[in-house]
C-alpha cells in the first residue's frame, strides 16, 4: 500500500462555494435546461470596446514577456485613471501588475504574514480568502459581521478584542463581497487609525470599488490617509470593465518593503500575461467616464430588482446592499446547499434552473450562512427577475418534495 | 518606530538572478547602448502564426472567466497533442490548465510538501525554484550535478543518500535549465523507480521537452511510466512556441488526489486568461510539426554557434549541452556577477553591450557557479555572435580595468 500522500494543506483548501456545483450546472445545460447564472460575478456586461482595441492591436510577431512588475504603459495608464479619480499621486513606484486581485491578494498574504500568523477578517467574507489562507498558512480570525447589522464593520472595541499577538493585518473587501455593505469614512478611518495603533497591516480589497449606490461618492483608503505605509489596497478590472477573464489586477502600496518583497515573488513567476496588459493600457487610456457612469445606473437597477423579486417569495428574508453586485438572501430551508442542489439536478422551471451559491461556504462560522444564497445581479433585468422566479418555483417544489 | 514588519518568508524571497541586472540594462538601453540579452529564455523567434489568429478570433464582446480547471477546447488540443507525438492516453481529467508552468509548479510544490517539508532538486537548478521554496515554505534539498559530470543526474546511490523522511518530491527539470542536461531512459527509470520505492511524488518539468538535439527524440516521462500516480508532469508553451508572454501552461497528472488538491487552488484564484487559452487552443489544434522541427534545427544552430564563439574566448571553459537552450560557462574572473554589472553599467563595444545573468543564483550551493554566467541562446545566429564578442571584448577590457 502506497504512502503518497498530498500535504495537509492541500487536503485543507476547500472547494470554492462558488464554483462547486459548477459540474451539475453543466449537466443542466447539457440536458438542455437554460441555467441562470446568479453564483458568480460574470456580469452579463459588454466589455469596453477600448479593451478589444486594445488586443487587436497587441497582436505582434513575438508574444514576448512583460516586466515581473508589469507593463509600464499599464502602470503608467493605471496610475494616471486612479489619480484622476481620487488625486492620490501614485507613481510606478508604488504599483505592481498582478494576475487579477486574486494574485495581488496571495501575495499580501504571503509578504505581511509567515506561516500560523493571523489576519483578521469580516465574516461572511469572500470565500476565495479562505483559499488564500489555506495556501499560504495564514489564520483567519473571523468578526461576526452579519449584513442586517446596519454598518460595515464592528466597533473599535470589538475589533481591538480579536487582535492578538499574531495579529498582522485586517483585511476588509470594500464594496463588500458577498454582504454588498459599504464602508462610510468613519469606518475606515477606525481601520486606518487602528492599524497604526496597532502595527497591523489594512488591506483593503477595492475590486468593487466604483460599484457604490443611491448616489454614494466611490472611495479609494488612500484618500483618507494618503501614502500611509500599513495600508495595501488590491485593485482589479475584472468586475469594474466586465474583464473577468483578463486576470488584471494590482497592488498598490507606499510601503516599499512590502513593495520589494512582493516584486520578489512577483519576480519567481516571471510576468503577467502580456496581451491583456497591452489591452488594459489601451483601455485605461482611452476610454472616457460613460462606461462606469451607466455600469453604476444598470447594477443600481438590477439590484432593485433583485431585491424587489426575493420580497415576493414568502419566507424569504434580504435586505438592500449598497455596493457590489451581490446579496445574501435566507430562503425557507434548512440547508441552502441540498436547495442549491436539488435546484441543478432534479428541478426546472419553463426550461429553466437557476445557479446559486450556498452562502455557509462564505462564513468562517460555520454555524452561520446555512440558510443562506448569495446572488450575484450580474444579469440583466429580465433574467434577474427570471432566475428568481425560478427561484420562488424552486421553493414550491422543494417544500413539496421533501 | 513602528514594529510594522513584513514576513520571514517574504525577505527570504530572493530576487531573481535572471532579471536582477534588469534595470542596469534599462539604462544602457537609455543612454542608446544596443543591449543583446542572454540572460533571460525570451527567444526572438515569431510565434505561431495559429496563435496571433487564435487571439484574433477570440476578441468577443464579453471576455468572461474561463473554467478554474481550464477551458476545455484548449485542454482537449492540448491532451489530443501530446496523445499524437507520445502515445499517452491523456484525457480531460489528468490536466490542469495553470498560468505558465511557474503556477503549475507552485501547485504542485504546495500539493506535495507542508511547509519544513523536502524536494530533492539537482544543482545547479532554475533559480525560480527556490523562488518558489520560499513562497511555500518547502526545503529545497540540492545534489550536486554541474554541467560537466558527463551526465543528467547522479547515480541512484547518491541520490539516495539525500533522502529524509522529510522528503516528499524529487524534482528534475528535463531538458535541464540552466544547464543543458538531458536525462536519457535509464536516468528517468532511476528516477520512476526511487520515487516509487520511496513514496515521493517525481515532479518533472518539461518545458524544454522538445528542444533536444543531434538527433535525439523528444521524451515525456509518462511514456517510460504511463499512468504512473506518482509522477506530475509541469508543461508549458512559453518556451516551446516562443509565446513566453501568453503565461499558458499545465500539470498532468494520473494522481486523483493531486489533481483534486490542485483544483481547489486554482479554484481560489478563480482561472487563467481567457483570450490566451482560446488562442492556444486554436493553435494547438491547427498547427502542423514544421514549427518544431524549424525551431529545433535553429536552436542547435545556435548552440553550435554559441559554444563556438565561446571557445574562442582565452579563458573561457564551457561544453555543448544536450538540449534546452541555455549553458554555462566559466569566465577568467573571480566574481562572474560583477563582471555582468560591469558589462551593463560601464561598458560598450561597437555601441553594444551583452546582458548576462550570473550563475551563481542558479546553484544552492553558496560556493559553486562564482565564476560563471547563463547564457540563452534565444538571438538568431548573428546576434549570438555578436554578443559572445561583446563578452570577449567586455573580458579584455574588464581584466585591464581592475
Amino acid at each position: 500500500m502506497s504512502e503518497l500522500k498530498i500535504s495537509h494543506r492541500a487536503e485543507k483548501t476547500p472547494p470554492s462555494p462558488i464554483r462547486k456545483l459548477a459540474g451539475l450546472a453543466q449537466a443542466a445545460a447539457d440536458r438542455g435546461t437554460h441555467v441562470y447564472r446568479l453564483n458568480i460575478g460574470q456580469p452579463d456586461l459588454r466589455s469596453p470596446v477600448e479593451f478589444l482595441e486594445g488586443v487587436a492591436n497587441s497582436i505582434n510577431p513575438v508574444v514576448a514577456y512583460e516586466a515581473s512588475k508589469g507593463s509600464s504603459k499599464l502602470i503608467g495608464a493605471w496610475s494616471e485613471y486612479l489619480n484622476r479619480g481620487y488625486n492620490l499621486g501614485i507613481t510606478a513606484e508604488q504599483m505592481l501588475i498582478t494576475m487579477g486581485a486574486s494574485e495581488a491578494l496571495i501575495f499580501a498574504f504571503m509578504v505581511c504574514c509567515d506561516p500560523g500568523d493571523e489576519i483578521l477578517i469580516f465574516d461572511p467574507t469572500y470565500a476565495n480568502y479562505i483559499g488564500f489562507s489555506a495556501i499560504s498558512g495564514v489564520r483567519l480570525v473571523p468578526l461576526p459581521c452579519p449584513p442586517r447589522l446596519g454598518k460595515a464593520i464592528p466597533s473599535r472595541e470589538e475589533i481591538s478584542r480579536y487582535i492578538s499577538p499574531y495579529t498582522r493585518a485586517i483585511l476588509v473587501c470594500n464594496p463588500n463581497n458577498p454582504t454588498g455593505s459599504v464602508c462610510d469614512d468613519n469606518e475606515l478611518k477606525t481601520l486606518i487609525e487602528l492599524c497604526r495603533e496597532r502595527d497591523l497591516f489594512l488591506i483593503v480589497d477595492e475590486t468593487y470599488r466604483e460599484y457604490v449606490f443611491d448616489n454614494t461618492k466611490p472611495r479609494c483608503v488612500f484618500e483618507l490617509a494618503p501614502r500611509d505605509p500599513n495600508i495595501i489596497v488590491v485593485d482589479s478590472l475584472s468586475k469594474r470593465f466586465s474583464l473577468c477573464g483578463a486576470r488584471v489586477g494590482c497592488m498598490i502600496t507606499w510601503n516599499q518593503d512590502v513593495m520589494r518583497a512582493a516584486f520578489h515573488i512577483a519576480q519567481a513567476r516571471l510576468a503577467a500575461a502580456t496581451i491583456e496588459q497591452d489591452a488594459a493600457a489601451h483601455m485605461l487610456s482611452s476610454i472616457g467616464e460613460d462606461y462606469l457612469f451607466e455600469a453604476r445606473g444598470e447594477y443600481q437597477r438590477r439590484r432593485d430588482t433583485a431585491v424587489k423579486a426575493l420580497a415576493e417569495i414568502p419566507g424569504v428574508e434580504t435586505y438592500t446592499p449598497e455596493g457590489g453586485f451581490y446579496l445574501l438572501a435566507k430562503l425557507p430551508v434548512d440547508d441552502a446547499e441540498k436547495f442549491a442542489t436539488f435546484m441543478l439536478r432534479e428541478f426546472e422551471y419553463q426550461g429553466a434552473a437557476t445557479f446559486v451559491a450556498p452562502a455557509a461556504g462564505f462564513y468562517m462560522n460555520r454555524e452561520m450562512g446555512r440558510q443562506e444564497i448569495r446572488i450575484a445581479f450580474v444579469l440583466n433585468e429580465g433574467d434577474t427577475k427570471k432566475a428568481i422566479e425560478v427561484i420562488g418555483a424552486g421553493l414550491k417544489a422543494y417544500g413539496a418534495n421533501r
